[in-house]
């Protein structure tokens, strides 16, 4: 019987050490047999990386908000496209290094714009695909920026910018306890990575 | 007494001429002392046509719908913010080579994305800015593909779509008839002049 795709996203800051539980959870499921894909947002295709280099190119600084907003999803809606949705109907397990929480926590709850918008302008990008489970690493902003640096032009925010965004996700998991997981990245890896683990054998572990 | 921002959009395909009576437009202003700016989209800004490289590369061949429609409109909402707000804020005149119609005309008709949705999401791109008249330069599709050439991506579309998108700006030509005037470029370039200029006098010869 063909196995039914897997879609997790990794949410968080810079330097909340998203890239190692992601290294993690991808063992979880080769382990189990299954084929997995590692994505970052904005990227994973060659067009969405054209647009990933428009995006956080500290030249760009005088980008508009708008355009901010509409680059992320034409990145996103490509990467959809091009590589999930196949991968999805194939059986594997995508695991991507951000997805649409992202622009929520940043272009709604950082910028400004309305989570309706968003919620109307991705449902063009993605249909009805949905994280079948979401992890947020939480970190405090001035550790996170120090730990991840600050290398590009949303790193490059102010902090005030930084603590919208990451309440954003706060708020956002807390309307959605089902599918997102907030894990204190205060704690040491070994425990974040357990209670990855955890979460996952719960949901995927039959 | 500053004067008002004008601000002239012209549409069509390319081999349509828009090219000759944007230069006609743009003496009929600096005639009368104008300061006259010319745009062309998607571009116009270092962002904007970094963007516009992204969607018009015959390279990028397998780019999703909504992809090249959200690139469309992070191109135009960096133009809007950062040269056609400031210069009628200033009381230029802006002349763009295409703006939201094709939009409308492109991705709504040729694509089949809904008015409504491209309508709300450019309330975000140019909040309530909209053009004072707009030239649709109507051509027949095969004359136009072999005068202007098929340069680019978007030219490169099947037939179909271009009889779709002249169609689609018939459509929305008749539905605003006060802004927007058709121009059969079958007749000679000197008559589609004379009735350029005839408008412009009419509407801003005082």
């Amino acid at each position: 019987m063909k196995k039914k795709g897997i879609f997790i996203t990794f949410e968080g800051a810079e330097g909340s050490g998203k890239s190692t539980q992601i290294r993690e959870a991808a063992k979880f499921f080769r382990k189990k047999g299954r084929e997995v894909i590692l994505l970052r947002e904005p990227g994973g295709t060659k067009i969405s990386e054209l647009i990933r280099k428009i995006l956080l190119d500290r030249a760009n600084q005088g980008m508009s908000h708008a355009t901010e907003l509409f680059l992320y999803l034409a990145a996103r809606a490509q990467v959809v496209e091009e590589k999930i949705l196949p991968a999805l109907r194939e059986g594997k397990v995508v695991i991507a290094d951000r997805f649409e929480d992202s622009t929520r926590a940043y272009q709604g709850f950082g910028r400004g714009f309305s989570l309706e918008a968003i919620e109307s302008m991705s449902r063009l990008v993605r249909g009805t695909l949905i994280p079948d489970l979401t992890f947020v690493l939480d970190v405090d902003i001035t550790k996170g920026l120090a730990r991840g640096g600050r290398h590009d032009r949303i790193e490059w925010e102010a902090l005030s910018f930084h603590r919208k965004v990451r309440q954003g996700y706060l708020t956002l998991a807390r309307k959605e306890p089902g599918r997102m997981l907030v894990l204190d990245t205060d704690q040491p890896v070994s425990v974040v990575k357990q209670c990855v683990l955890e979460r996952l054998q719960r949901v995927f572990g039959k």
